[in-house]
Order: C-alpha cells, then sequence, then structure tokens
C-alpha cells in the first residue's frame, strides 16, 4: 500500500495542507463529450426515475441513491429485484460528479460507465441487456421525442445517450452551502467551537491526508485516475471481525491484481452525517463508531470520546443544501404495460 | 346482484342519463374533521415518498403508486417488502379522492383508513404496528415540527395524523383538462369523430350504467357508501377461466357475506389508457381486451372490432393533466439509520 501510495504522491502535485479548506466547486467536472444541456438534463431526470429500466419494473436509479433522502438508501446493502440484496452499501450519488472513478472500487471512470452498470445487474435491475432496456424504452413513445431533443442525429436511443442524460442528470446533484463551505468562504461564525475543534483534529490526526479536497474524497485527479487507500491499512484490530473489513477485498474483486487487495476509492465526507449506516458493506451503524474505526484502522489511533464527539460535529458541518427539484413525468404506453411477467 | 343493485337505485336518485357528460370537479370531496392546509399537504407529500414506512426501507406509498407515472405501478400486481407479491394491482391515486369507498373491495370508507392499510400489510410495507411507525417517524427528529405545523396540539405525531396528512395531500392528486373534460365543458373539437362514435356506443351499450359521474366510477355518493357491482356479472365466458375471474370473490373476501360475493367497487375509467394491466388482478394486458372482456361480461355483448377502437378512442380521451409537483425532502436522522436490519 504505501508503496502504491508513494507512486502516486510522486506522480501528482499534492498540495494536500496548502489551502486546504476548500468551498464545493460551483460545478464538476464536464466531459468535453457530454455537455449539460436542459433537455438532457431533464430526459436523465427521467430515466433516473423510471422504475422500468429494471425487469420487474420495480427498481429505478432513485430507488438505491434517493434524491429526495441523501442520496442513497439507508440500508446497509440494498435490495434489487426480486428482494435480492447487493453486496455492497449504495454510496450517496450526490456529489459523485466530483469523483473521479465509480464504485466504491473504483472500476470504471466516468458516471457514464457507471450509469450502465446496475441496469443489468442481475441483482439489481436484473435487465437482460442493453438492448433489451433500448428495446423497452423504444416501446413507450414519449421517450424517442426526448433523446430527440436531447441527442439529435438519427438514431438518439441508445445505451451510450440513455448513460450520457443520466450522467448528465446527476451532475446537477451537488451540494453546495454547508456550514464548512460557508466557513471557507470566509463566513467565520459558520462553525462552532466543537467544530473548528474536530476540523483541526480532523487535519492533526491525519484524516485529511486521504479526505483531502473540496469533496473530502482526496485531490482533484484527471477522471479515471482514481485516489485509492488501502482499508484497514492497520489490520488486526477488533473491527476486522466485528465488522467483517477481509471479508470483501475492493478493489482486487474486480481487477484481481495482488496490489488491490483490500484497495477502496476513497469516498467523499460531505453529507456523510445523513448517509448511515457506513462503509462498503454498511456495517457499521453510527458515524460515532464509524470514526473510531477510521481512526483505528487507518491511523493506528485510538481516540478519546471528545475527540470523536469533535470530530462528528465537524462532520456535520458538510450537511450541504439538497437542490429542489421538480418531479419528472414518466411517459406512458397507452393501452398496455411494458411489463410483462 | 340484480336485488343488491335495485336497492342501491331505489335508495338514492340517479340521474345516469341527466346531464351525463360531466367535467372533473376542480376539487374533490373534502371532510370537515380533515381540511386542506399547506403544510398538511407537504407533510402527507413528505410521508408518501418516504420509503422509512416500510419495514427494509425500500417501499413508499408511491413505489405502487407512482404520481411521476399514472398513480400506479404499470404490474399486474405490486410488490412489497423481501420481493412479495400482492394478490391485487394496485389502484391509481389519482382521483381517488373522488371514490366514496376505498381499495378494490370497497372495505373502507376513507383515503385516511385507507393510507393505514398496507404500512402494516406483511407483504406491503411489512411494519409490525402503527406504534412502530410512529415510533420510527419519532425517531427521525425532522419530523416533529412538520406534524406540530401541520396539527398542532400536545402529541401530534399519531397513526391518525399521518393518515390524515397522506390523505390530504392524495386529495391533491387529481387530473383535470382532459380531451372529454374540456368537450364536456363545451370545447366542442376537443373530441375526435372516432372518440365521439365511442362516447355514444359507451352510452349506447350501457357502459356508463356503472361508469357514470364525473369520475366515471358511479354517482356521487356518501362517502362509505360504495357503488358496487357484480363482476363478472354473466358468468361463464371463455374470459371466467383465461383471466381467472372467479378466484378472487371480491368484497366478499372482507365481508364474508354471501351477497357480496364476485361484488366489486365501480374503478375509475380516467387514465384508463395509462394504467395497464387491468383488472384486480391484472390479467388482462391491453385496453382493447379490458373493453372486450367487460363487455361480454357485464353487458353480454360481443363488440365488432370498430367498436372497440371507438371505445378505446374515447377512453383515451379521459386523460387528464396530471399536477407537477416539486419533491419532498426526506427529514433525515444524523449519524445513524432509522432502518435496522
Amino acid at each position: 500500500m504505501k508503496l502504491y501510495q508513494a507512486i502516486l504522491l510522486t506522480a501528482i502535485t499534492l498540495p494536500v495542507y496548502a489551502g486546504q479548506w476548500q468551498a464545493l466547486p460551483d460545478t464538476p467536472p464536464i466531459p468535453t463529450d457530454n455537455p449539460q444541456t436542459e433537455a438532457k438534463i431533464e430526459l436523465g431526470k427521467t430515466l433516473y426515475f423510471d422504475p422500468r429500466l429494471s425487469s420487474t419494473g420495480t427498481i429505478s436509479c432513485n430507488s438505491c441513491h434517493n434524491v429526495m433522502a441523501s442520496g442513497d438508501d439507508s440500508r446497509p446493502v440494498s435490495v434489487g429485484v426480486e428482494g435480492q440484496k447487493g453486496g455492497r452499501s449504495a454510496p450517496t450519488v450526490f456529489n459523485s460528479a466530483f469523483l473521479s472513478v465509480q464504485f466504491w472500487d473504483g472500476r470504471v471512470p466516468t458516471l457514464e460507465a457507471q450509469a450502465k452498470g446496475p441496469v443489468t445487474n442481475p441483482i439489481e435491475m436484473g435487465m437482460k441487456d442493453w438492448d433489451a432496456v433500448i428495446t423497452r424504452l423504444k416501446s413507450i413513445p414519449g421517450y424517442a421525442p426526448m433523446f430527440e431533443t436531447a441527442f439529435g442525429g438519427e438514431n438518439p436511443m441508445t445505451a451510450d445517450n440513455t448513460a450520457k442524460a443520466i450522467a448528465a442528470y446527476e451532475r446537477t446533484l451537488i451540494t453546495p452551502n454547508s456550514s464548512y463551505d460557508r466557513y471557507a468562504k470566509g463566513e467565520k461564525t459558520a462553525l462552532t467551537v466543537q467544530q473548528l475543534k474536530g476540523m483541526n483534529s480532523f487535519a492533526e490526526l491525519g484524516c485529511i491526508a486521504c479526505h483531502s479536497g473540496p469533496n473530502f474524497s482526496g485531490p482533484n485527479l484527471p477522471i479515471g485516475m482514481g485516489w485509492f487507500m488501502k482499508f484497514p491499512t492497520f489490520t488486526g484490530s477488533e473491527y476486522d471481525e466485528k465488522y467483517r473489513l477481509m471479508e470483501d477485498m475492493g478493489r482486487f474483486e474486480a481487477t484481481k491484481k495482488e496490489a488491490d487487495k483490500q484497495m477502496w476509492r476513497v469516498p467523499t465526507l460531505r453529507n456523510i452525517a445523513l448517509t448511515a449506516p457506513y462503509f462498503h458493506n454498511g456495517a457499521v451503524k453510527t458515524l460515532d463508531e464509524a470514526v473510531r474505526v477510521m481512526a483505528k484502522t487507518q491511523l493506528n489511533k485510538d481516540l478519546s470520546d471528545e475527540q470523536v464527539q469533535n470530530l462528528v460535529a465537524f462532520l456535520n458541518a458538510l450537511t450541504g443544501e439538497m437542490p429542489e427539484q421538480t418531479m419528472p413525468r414518466l411517459p406512458s404506453l397507452e393501452g398496455m404495460s411494458v411489463i410483462s411477467e
């Protein structure tokens, strides 16, 4: 792990402590081949909420990444079609646009690539393949004009464009104006004394070494280059067994490379107070305990209750403003359902 | 059945043909003990969308009665917690405020009483009982002030007030301004020639005998007095077996009264083109076929293809305007989830 980190550290200039308290930018990185347009975002929102993207017509993107809540589902692991449970906890969709790789193990570079995964995962949305998804979308007359307006061209209803629209919508799901952001922008009363103590601890203890940058998910890296850390770094604590930390080997499960064993993408800490339960398997129920586990497994430190409380107070200051949104209208097929079972 | 109908017909003056083409009223009946207020409606919308009203945190009212779609779930029968399937098809929530009894079998009088059912049904939302629901809601700090603003009083977080808020929200879910409504209000070009032919057939064939009134669900009756009909009235057709019409005995299952065998509340036909599949068990996939089945089982008539097409064209004219809505924000518990499993 140290070697792995060292390579990254050498490759990229990391201003870890200089200007370390940065507010969330107003907009996330936008890929040049998928510019934001109003029509595309509206289409993406509609697709995001459409449970007919699942085999049974019961699971939409929003089922597990609920944007009316905290961008996740408040569950240890999510429930897909036929009541099947997933292996990892749904990460929040909020501010995922700031991440340079997607999924817990960072196995894909973009939100576009991420959007294609769950739809055809047999235990998530359960569609047979993307041809089946597109066939179904084409059978709903209201979608064709939406794709035409958003993308133009001869045959705009494709898997790529579906993923692009969903990703464009997700790039609107950012949560600025947390107490922390207002503090970082100069409003010095935005944080309480306890939160400021926690903020100092966060830097001094070393949490910030991994959870750096405006999204608290590492430095700004080019899309596709992940900021990975080993979890647990310090093995052998009571937590390994208690929270089953060694069961899922993280990025190794995707790459099968020895160096990727127990490596995980550093997740954002924004809105962390609202996204319990914690970690990739959702095994830790409270934020207090999550802080203790992190200190022990990543920094080999036992925190005092006061330190934990201060850190939790600071983490609460990372709760931002979720965007106000209108509900999409899911277009209908007249006179019959596209779900057949 | 005839006797049953006759009793109703005697008891209530039924202007079935006089003024038979009525537009949807701007507002549904509002119970005097649950007046509409903005705070209550917003609370109700939030509860309606909150999957934490289910044991697993995966099913909200909106899961089966999706207001971004047609107020239902496009499925034969719905899927509740743990992937369990229900016995009857989810009816649309749109315009349910105009119905004088709720559920397919009309077993409860009000939307308030309806709202309490699915939450504690083990195959729907699966909560142990309403005490467990209220305990969970009380553990989410954001709900207390919403209940206080909506209801006031000493202890506003009750099952009754939860149901009242949801019902108040549902009374906003009406769909005016269909082509039919515009025609009924005097816009004579609002319907096509084919739709007008279908409209005449609808009256002449006798569909309107049951599907009367502005909601096409029977005459305006006092809340709690249902408009029930036998389905199938004419037994013995191929459809009885093909679509399993005799399996579910309707209102009898709730009352165990002989006279209630195969009796069903007459459902609304508004937005019927968008709520496939059809009937209490969702066994009929298309609106064409649903029209054929109704004509045969209720009127003992075999329709020509042209009659079916005209009737379907008319039924398409009953698709109204779904309300534009903002998404609610589901309040969070900080630092832990209320879902434990």
